[in-house]
């Protein structure tokens, strides 16, 4: 009875491959811990790259950061 | 001082549900919990059907192979 | 296909309380938004009150003052 | 390794503000818990007010009680 | 720069289960979105069976009156 | 009325260090955005170092092949 929330920054996922996430996540489970796939909920957050920080910065500035140097 | 997260699939809840399910969540803890319920928060996510995965598909698709057995 | 979280501090709630939310929780989703109880996934976290904080403090510190004043 | 998810309501809250945010709990856990600042997520995310629940009701409909009061 | 958190049911997960969940979640978000290892996250949660429910009872009630039918 | 979540590997973070944290993200919250603290919730999860996932290993063996290199 999983329960999965995968968070990514909003790039452009498109619907297949979420679709392919929801795929993989799901036989994942199956797989290594024999779960029933149709009792396996997989969420998917797509986060605005304003609103993820890492290193102290948002995303967008973290990088520009680090292509800079 | 609960806090209660509810997802749902984003298929038309109405402000009117909304507010029956903050009610109803918030009058359960009172009574079971003797919780105050102005420190109970209950925030409601919905969530697009492409990005939620039941039985290793996207919902929309799920349903639609259920239906078509 | 709901995914509800219920997260409380960690005070000595009973098992049948625990049955009770769950049992609650379901029946309001089922009611206003007419899901499927066997796709009602119900969380519950007891959080230790060393680890929650209100106004500033952790919850036992947060009332210890409220009750002084 | 720290991850730190932080809801507000959606209510105008700006790009600077969100900056000054992810900046503020990434220097905090790195002063008090030393954790690499490179390695610390912070995701946040705004929440409609008719999808936040206070005192049994959305919050907009509980502030408007409160200040009618 | 993903976080994923998987919640399952505490039944004797093993340690070898968990790190093949990890690289498997890790290995996916790589080969689908092209995600760097070193800044993808997994966070896996242990829930008690009296903590999670479905069909409106704790798992274990659940699975006990499924099996009775 | 925000809510903040931080989860952290355990590794002795102390009862002082969590008040601390609870503390700092909240003046920083009252601070950027004016919230009032008292509806201000922090909940800390230490989460086990085997249960926390970074390069596609558990957090220890990343850590212990990285110092190895």
């Amino acid at each position: 009875m999983p329960y999965v929330n995968v968070k990514v920054t909003r790039e452009g996922v498109t619907a297949d491959q979420k679709a392919e996430i929801i795929a993989g996540v799901t036989d994942l489970l199956v797989r290594v811990l024999d779960k029933d796939p149709a009792a396996t909920f997989v969420v998917i957050d797509e986060v605005e790259v304003g609103d993820w920080g890492v290193g102290g910065l948002p995303v967008h500035e973290y990088r520009r950061r680090k292509q800079a140097t």
